[in-house]
């Protein structure tokens, strides 16, 4: 896939993404997506999530494939460790969610990347989930993320593509401004 | 695996949880855990993450296996859509904890569940990751969570239990609340 003119190519299809934009422009309705996941509890603290099919551009669109997951707890916590931790698969989603922004803003600055990796930790004191201390929360008392790039840029230049990432990514908002959850049962 | 002397059994070891609960009001350094995940950028929105090791209990732990986890962005994104999206990998980890909750509740209050299943919707203005309006945030506007439960219980006991579930949910904490986030490139 070739991604712009330019001999730079991160695999990104910068001119398909401005297109986009333009479009929304004139058609806000179309930019309301819902995401959606669908969990069935297996036995224990273990359960399987499928997502397969969200909203946008005005309509359901489908994934390409199924894409399953199992979540679990792990054997310390008494579990049988079927699958990563839940903490874990939010852990992903902002690795996943920056390290795409990374990549989309390389092309559109015409930065050439070679590798990028990171890594990502969350501290938590597990005496919140467990209901021992009303001062200790349940969830990251903190997260830590750190990249390496190799990419054909300035220290500063790569710096300053990552905080562009920061500045844009869904998670990483998710993750330090608070959301509205509702939980029904039906 | 009997969790308990009662018929009740949702396979959740609410013993050990119990005595675990115990041993960390003696040795509170050893609730303090680190949740970790290594991500690599593949090509374009495409990355892996993988999840093997956390630090819980004083000392380093592993998870059974590797999990491994492929996050990209969708074809109505211009992407090849090789992985599930950034976030719905944050609703997964929603429903996962919820869902683990809902179970460990259950078990503590000698519930048995027959069937547990849950979607989970997040919405989402796509103008805010595009850069497009900064009046609308990155992430989700709001999400929603809707439980079937089969259980041994009466209506009000089951809403009981999501709702107690909801209170100790570390991913619920996570997505309602703002935990801080560092990004640093080396």
């Amino acid at each position: 896939m070739t991604a712009t003119e330019t001999p730079v190519n991160n695999g990104v299809n910068v001119e398909a993404l401005l297109g986009a934009k333009e479009a929304l422009a004139g058609a806000p309705e179309a930019a309301k997506f819902t995401w959606r996941a669908a969990c069935a509890w297996q036995n224990g603290t273990h359960s399987t999530s499928t997502v397969d099919s969200f909203f946008g551009l005005g309509e359901e669109q489908k994934h390409r494939t199924t894409y399953s997951f199992d979540a679990d707890h792990p054997e310390v916590f008494a579990s049988e460790d079927n699958g990563a931790t839940p903490v874990e698969y939010v852990l992903v989603g902002l690795a996943g969610c920056l390290t795409a922004g990374v990549a989309a803003v390389a092309q559109y600055r015409e930065i050439q990347l070679r590798s990028v990796t990171a890594t990502i930790e969350g501290d938590m004191d597990v005496r919140g989930i467990l209901g021992m201390d009303s001062d200790v929360r349940n969830g990251f008392s903190s997260i830590k993320v750190t990249y390496e790039i190799d990419a054909d840029a300035s220290p500063d230049d790569i710096k300053a593509l990552v905080a562009q990432s920061q500045k844009r990514s869904a998670v990483y908002d998710i993750i330090t401004n608070p959301t509205n959850v509702t939980v029904e049962v039906h």
